[in-house]
């Protein structure tokens, strides 16, 4: 191992000038400079520990490519493997300090990763930090590369593995609606449209749907991420591939997808691949729209559980701390509210990033970090949000089975039920007495002979009601 | 006046080359290409009367301006002036054909309004249509100005006249709530926050919280009304005004004014003023509050109003229509639910305003039709909106008094009241023992001793629960 | 034929009590009611003939259904299937009038059809309109239905239909592009990315670019439609498909797909699909990404064509209308610029959409109205703007060559090429001292003795420069 | 000063049972329980520091209102006031642990300052930390208060504070354009409207335009910020102030004025001030507007900078570092693109704040938490991005002044000035020869003897061209 570097600095070089970088930084003057123009939000790269392993995993195919090509040696290849290798156990994510919002497409990240790779190469090999002349950021660990095609290929590898723990945390939740469906399948209650009592069904299904969108989300997900496997590395600059081999780019797509286990495609048009971010936009709504359906029934929730005395109180939600700093006892719904808000987020980055694709010009999108920076953000807080909201309150959940069945008995939804039997009019009628007198629907139907006690029980037996389709109709109008 | 064109059509130049114009049209060749060249939505910018008058007015104001100037002989400016009163008065506005989205910052716009203007002048002055040697669409009608500054000022003087017209109906909501207010002044309920029954209110209390909302809501309206009355007319295609008289601004402004009546003033720096949509974000952003605040009002209308037997049931809607065509008797609350509609689709016309603001490029805006579209749809929509609200839905509330009585009583959230004088640890203890037996908080304090019979009386009163501003504080805590 | 009633008004009654309607109308009192309730944007839902005709869609295959079921006997179905037809003919949409923006999650639009069908039908049976006992709107033409299945039903079939359209639109754009691409397929360019000089490339793979990307938004599109043909006919009220037959989801569903050709499927959880706006936010965020790149790509049009003198002015955009009417001659692109509008529309549209999904409640969502308005609205412009952009613009492009090849001669960005034979470090002085004292690159590097003649003639060849990898690298570093 | 605790964590209860705290924690029980519940974003509300203290100055506002009315003991208040004034100091953030994004309307946030300033004041007070028999988390520290009173206020003064900083940053970047402005006065250069070659103007009006924007966005923030000094302290729960003395809100706002030196006043209407979000979602809508504007700028400035060769190239930007891993030589505009992601970032947060303000419920908004979190993201970010700008990027622009005046000589956009004095269609047809034969307009107006050689010099005089108010008119046309 050669001497360490006489100071706490050491001296590197760009088109701007020399510069004294930190002796200890595995980063580099281009860095340097990247951390100097954007002290934006604070927030260094690092944040997103799937970013920097994607980044590791890109540039180690591309070293394995050029190898095979015969552009890059042995010696330097294995160097570079092996720093990416390191990065990928997490040993040197202190390194990568840019900010997570930056100008310039990614350039910065792209050498970030660049000066990490090649001075932890370096020193494998037994040189010094800085010493680019045995081993070079740019003429070696990022040859026959560009920020525009490793970038967005290091983001699409990186959403896909924070994707696949959201896939995880999504199945948790749905997992525990499903049980809590099958615990409600024989809790009658009463169904709502519009607010306003509609007829029966049980709390089962009502629990039952939330784990179904669930299930339909997953499968939108899936798809979503299929379409960011799809990559422009060996695209270069603009597409053309300028300065990379021929070969390169299927070489380093396969490279890619031995080391992640990802099947990844080289894009048809890489021009056209180059600037498109039509596959993040499309991620970004179904991110949407998994947020969405999350809020709508984090709202059902919170609505159900509306109490515990002066509202609708059919469910209770486990309390998981004190509600209230002046009212004594007072439990509110804080994890499905944490989850509305995590929606908000999502949905208000779906708009970020729509800006930011629809700003691209000509061959580039120069807007990437804040697409990868939204994107990364909404899969991280979906999945901490779906966790949350299953292990601390889904599978808490209580039913006022009483209570339900009480509020069915005195339904005026009941009607429904009679119209095939009475006829709509008839049935109006019958519900606006039961709504001004207070009377029960089954009552008046008896006392004004229309239906029989008999077909009474029949009609509106639990069952009947809730599951309609396992009997057979009474009746068929003409 | 002269003899008819000999057939259906008359023959119109532009810089492309000749073409027939339909004989019996106002408008002319501009207008024509525009309509051909933008098929977009179908609807004509007539659907804005307060646009097509408001291009009158502007346009009336250059005349007289340039009158004043010598720049327009009195018979062009007489004949003009006419025109455009007969356009106010509603008389030509079919001609005004361009779709509402068009390319081109509005010239097309601008176009149709100095082609029929023209077109209707030359007949008052005895000329035939088309004879623009008389008097010219662009060298007379549009002398002295540019798109870039009649069409912003159009849109502006249109908002405001659209604008008052919504202030207006805000008003008539903002009084349908205060009466309620006023009607349920006595009205004891439960207040909830999260969804969680919280302390005692009145229901006057919460409907006057709606009536105050909108009287804030009203004078934001009206600031931001204010920031629209500063207009670039006089500053021509980019703002350095070439091509108008250094006084024409001043006195084109000047006459806009006294046409309005709304007190116009000329913008410090043209070049700004001329692109900058600043102003138009602003607005749309008050509508977006407007909206925001009307939405959560009608969420808590539809709420409160839940039921009629498994919900809250607090307050009860007029029905105007049967609320379903499968379930007899029902009845929803469409008319807020048409207003959250309407809210919904504001917050959308907010992000297109948006978008288009931020794409405007050096001198111009190219956007500003679909902005003034935007802008133009949500202050019509919401003016409805506030209307039908007022007249079909708050006027006829109607509240379950009984029921809200019978929820303060059975209560929890009467423990707030004690902590005072019983400590937070205390209620709470006293608190969760009432929800898990089911027994009342005042017989539980009594029982354990902890305040007495007359405390308990003084302290749980109405009118100190929901307004205990007007007791005294028993105790102070050391 | 009966006779005509007997004055210009016949008496329906409803929940609410009497009213005259017009006896001309083939409404009835529900919508007579509805119409008086939502007077807010003053266009009805005829103004989306699709939504119109997919109604009649359903109705007929509901109504064929329950003839199967013998549920309704044949000449009754009879009746109302050819009312259907009637309707789809577009015989009959002058009578659908509720507003666009309606309270009630569809039941208006639902009722609309119900009775304009029901009136149809009577007359078709030799009845007067509003007789009703002879064949009900509801009792008979809704029969096993209800708002809350027919309506999302015929919302994804109009949809559907309105889609199936944009895709054609979208790929007759897409063929003037690839068209433009192969006529420039030689032309040779610089690239640029973060509007600075890149390295070159042709012409005609910057136009293939946009052809490329309307055909994977085409494959998107595609996809979100199958989303859609899941639907929830057969569920009634909540998806528990009271009062509907158990056969009949599945009998419904197969004869509207022989009614229409669209392979509809029943949804597995109706429950679930009942309440789901899921595939409608998925749809909207698909017309997004289109919207996106079709800006975009506008935004690219108008900076390729900035000039005529001082801008970029690579390509030309063919007039189509006389850009100012300050400035004579100039010519705007004002095609592009409408579509950029229409886009800044759906993108804002998009944010309506997710508003109104995540307002959804419990068992349903009321808010569909809006969905479908907004979806509509979308679909319909961005077909509008791709014919324009298509024919109006597109087509008629020609390229300025020799102004595109004199500034790839002169272009610093040639140093990228020289990349891999003299190093990066190397290729930045050239590129620095090209810029500053304005010599060619070509020279710089024969001056300095870094390449030969001959090398330098390979490397910059111009094929080798834009389509890189028909050559083959003449250099490997180690 | 008591014996430490035994172990290293002690013992605290709240309504769900015992935890054990870390001794070493100044936060309790209350703050665990939220961190265990919330683990979304990983960062903690300290991040945000001028809130952090916000929440200090509210709370040491309270103790002296609770004070001044006999409510607290002196000593008590002063150990709390003396906590208060540490926090602010700086000394104790990191005890503020609960995540930024979090259910329950602030009420962990609350809870946290609560136990932090209690376990510090009883410190001072000579007891350990848990030890809340001598002065309590709930009872003393938040005496009369509640989250829903406490956390919005705390909140706007945070805004206040970082808005000031906000206005100071927009201050710097006005002085820049405005030094740019003078420095450019006499450049002249061609204007362009819808990207299209115009009139022209100088370089210094163009960068003047910008300062004037970042004016008169200054004065819309410094408004939008005096809507937030208007708080709703003593309204406890939901603005009936239950629990707190008739005088107390007027104290606790006249002292937070004091300790803030910002005029705070207390809400007409409590209970409509505790529920609405008004103020925030028209904070946002400035920020926007802001974002909006600032996003334009960086538009144009890297449209101007567009080049080096094969652009507008009018200006220059400084380079901050090397612009490519690929391209030799390449320096982007990073600047500006920094700065478009941060107003990309804005605009998605105010979709963010929109959306939860929207879900606010009846007399309470549960989603401050995440209004607070996105408005202070966008106000840091513009600030950093506004710092930024001026300082790396404005400064160090230079103009290309001999390409400029060139550009202006070759214009067709001269004809525009010939107006007045040939008319509109005699220039159109001179624009069109123009630009077809690639002569000077100046040359073909001379060859026609439509103007002499002395009037075109008066006429294109630059003086004349780009500040046309300065001279007289030649010629009034009737």
């Amino acid at each position: 191992m050669p001497a360490p570097a006489a100071g706490p600095f050491r001296s590197e070089h760009d088109l701007l000038g020399d510069r004294e970088v930190p002796a200890a930084a595995y980063y580099g003057v281009h860095t340097l400079r990247a951390v100097e123009n954007f002290p934006i939000t604070g927030t260094p790269i690092s944040a997103y520990p799937d970013l920097v392993s994607a980044l590791a995993s890109v540039k180690e195919a591309a070293a394995l490519a050029n190898r095979d090509l015969g552009l890059l040696d042995d010696r330097k290849v294995d160097a570079i493997a092996q720093a990416c290798e390191e990065i990928r156990a997490g040993r040197l994510h202190d390194h990568f300090v840019v900010d997570v919002i930056q100008g310039g497409a990614g350039t910065s990240t792209n050498m970030n990763a660049n000066e990490v790779i090649a001075n932890r190469a370096l020193e494998l090999l037994g040189h010094e930090r800085g010493a680019y002349g045995h081993l070079h950021p740019l003429e070696d660990v990022n040859a026959g590369q560009s920020t525009n095609d490793v970038y967005p290929t290091a983001v699409k590898l990186a959403l896909q593995l924070a994707a696949a723990r959201l896939l995880e945390a999504m199945e948790v939740l749905r997992q525990a609606f499903a049980a809590k469906a099958e615990e409600f399948a024989d809790v009658l209650k009463m169904g709502r449209t519009q607010l306003q009592d509609a007829v029966p069904m049980t709390l089962g299904q009502e629990f039952a749907a939330y784990a179904v969108m669930l299930d339909e989300d997953r499968a939108r997900l899936a798809e979503a991420c299929a379409l960011i496997s799809e990559i422009n590395l060996g695209g270069t600059a603009i597409g053309t591939g300028l300065n990379a081999h021929p070969d390169y780019a299927a070489l380093a797509c396969r490279h890619l997808g031995a080391i992640t286990g990802i099947p990844f495609t080289v894009a048809g048009d890489l021009v056209e691949a180059t600037q498109d971010m039509g596959a993040f936009v499309q991620l970004s709504g179904v991110l949407k729209r998994i947020a969405v359906k999350l809020s709508k029934t984090c709202n059902d929730l919170r609505l159900l559980s509306c109490g515990p005395r002066a509202g609708l109180a059919e469910i209770n939600l486990p309390p998981v701390q004190a509600g209230s700093s002046i009212m004594p006892g007072k439990v509110n719904p804080v994890i499905p509210e944490v989850v509305n808000q995590i929606a908000f987020e999502v949905i208000g980055n779906d708009v970020t990033v729509t800006f930011a694709a629809e700003a691209g010009q000509l061959q580039l999108n120069a807007f990437e970090p804040v697409i990868a920076h939204s994107l990364l953000k909404s899969i991280g807080h979906l999945r901490a949000g779906c966790l949350t909201l299953a292990e601390r309150c889904v599978t808490g959940i209580t039913a006022n089975r009483e209570h339900l069945a009480r509020l069915v008995e005195q339904s005026i939804g009941l009607a429904t039920a009679l119209n095939p039997h009475i006829g709509y009019e008839q049935a109006t009628a019958v519900a606006q007495e039961a709504l001004t007198t207070g009377a029960a629907v089954h009552d008046l139907v008896l006392a004004k002979g229309l239906l029989t006690q008999e077909q009474l029980r029949e009609i509106l037996h639990p069952d009947n009601l809730a599951r309609p389709h396992t009997r057979t109709a009474t009746t068929a109008r003409a």
